[in-house]
């Protein structure tokens, strides 16, 4: 039984009775593919190599997506095949990634980097009542704060693990409730932070909108490890400009975002280029999934994490 | 019954019966001292104002320090004073401030810092094959990850119970084990991450040696949140240059750390002011506690937190 995996995949190891084929980033597709009952998309398989490569495979393949938003693979895929995301993968990094950039934006960690490069010792920090003459202060803890997150699947719950010891309340938003994505600009203000970990889909996209931006609370902060198109950028721009919010963002519109691109140096915003679930583990962590997969399908059990199907 | 405490504490609502008494940071104590039942010790008085202070109270008063270290008060005190430090106030600030830099330096924030201050997106990151050519790869998580916290007091635990949902392991030293301090550097390389919230004392200064530091794990990081007294600098500025280990640190020997100071531009560093216990909310903590004791002192029950006491 064979099954398609990029090539330099060296983290990838087969259950027995598996024939591996390696797919490089360009140049002919191996016959082999031909004959592929599944297929493990991954880099260094960009979206139209993986076209090319789902239009030579039998069309009822499985295919075992590497990253958890497939937004990109579902226009790609023909109606008989199985699509399983990496759900689970990438639970620790993204919300390591979620607290780490929350604390940060906490506890005024750009302000103290910059005081850093320039050699400065501000002791006015330690001071509130210096509060109005120092930038950096006045610095706040997480005890008692309320946390919204869009998209609660298992990256939110991981999230909401890791920020419940320090005594903030979390709230997670699925298609469950507690109100609706639709409602969220009657909601938000409730909230000192707002994560936005949801797919992106045509309900989803751009639920970030500037109505709701303003409703948000001022000061609060806007977390998006989803996708830069749930984001309303021009009405972010605004609103960081305006004081209005504060935002850490791994994702944009557009991706990767051009040098001069005025969010780089808009106030009150920390931009990482698309790393939140960046690990040197993810790849094993992810290749050992796509493992686990092929031995469920080679005894006929159904594959976990499957979003697109026949 | 007369309580001291410094001018500007607004958020001190003392217990009934007590009539308070402000002191500022400079000029005559008011006569009223003379009389004082106990003193709260915080901004603006420093060390030397607090030991002209603590000369012209009576020499049996109650001390409420709103630092959680205290080897700056206790050479000021006279012998039949009981002194109480903050411990359980900073609990939230600081052990945020550990989870913070910890995260910020696993995933490799200050440099997405640098990339964003040079409005580059650095696609590379991705890619765990560019890892020898991108100063950010590879950046790893913290599942697995081996912590010990030298100073296992009620901000040691609070830190450990962040930690653990992030799925490392944490070791707590203290004086009962697991390892004596002084065995430290035996047992220091098994670690990823060292943090000191010790208290400074005879035993404790310099704990962190140019041995310890030649110990530890290559890449492993070294995170002060206690004292610049218990790391030995030179050594951590060679082990830094070296590229042996990265630090984060809260404090320094000297502090402030001057302009022009090594330490602020080393490799793999992070330094932040002595703003680990900061918060908006401090003061309203602190002195929440002193009206506790103050409280507990009108009905006959002993002070809790008590360092030190005839």
């Amino acid at each position: 039984v064979i099954v398609v995996v990029p090539e330099g995949a060296a983290e990838f190891a087969a259950p027995s009775g598996w024939e591996v084929v390696s797919v490089a980033a360009s140049g002919a597709l191996p016959d082999a593919c031909g004959d592929a009952r599944a297929v493990v998309l991954g880099p260094p398989l960009g979206p139209s190599r993986a076209a090319e490569l789902l239009g030579a495979v039998p069309p009822d393949v499985f295919v075992q997506a590497t990253s958890a938003g497939v937004e990109w693979l579902l226009p790609i895929v023909r109606p008989g095949m199985t699509v399983a995301n990496a759900s689970g993968v990438h639970d620790g990094p993204v919300s390591e990634w979620c607290v780490a950039v929350i604390l940060a934006m906490e506890r005024k960690l750009p302000a103290f980097f910059d005081l850093q490069r320039s050699g400065r010792w501000d002791a006015d920090v330690n001071d509130v009542t210096a509060r109005a003459v120092s930038p950096l202060a006045p610095i706040d803890d997480l005890e008692g704060k309320r946390v919204l997150v869009l998209g609660h699947g298992s990256i939110g719950r991981a999230l909401s693990a890791r920020l419940e010891p320090f005594g903030v309340s979390v709230t997670g938003v699925t298609s469950r409730g507690p109100f609706a994505l639709a409602e969220l600009a009657a909601h938000v203000a409730a909230y000192d932070v707002v994560v936005v970990l949801l797919p992106l889909t045509p309900a989803t996209r751009g639920v970030v909108s500037a109505e709701v931006l303003r409703a948000m609370r001022p000061g609060a902060l806007l977390v998006n490890a989803g996708r830069g198109a749930h984001v309303d950028h021009d009405a972010l721009l605004g609103a960081l400009h305006g004081g209005h919010v504060r935002a850490a963002l791994d994702v944009t519109d557009p991706e990767p975002l051009p040098p001069g691109h005025p969010l780089w140096s808009a106030p009150g915003v920390l931009v990482t280029p698309h790393v939140a679930g960046s690990s040197v583990r993810w790849r094993a962590r992810a290749y050992a999934l796509a493992a686990r997969q092929l031995a469920r399908l080679a005894r006929g059990a159904p594959p976990v994490n499957v979003v697109a199907g026949p």
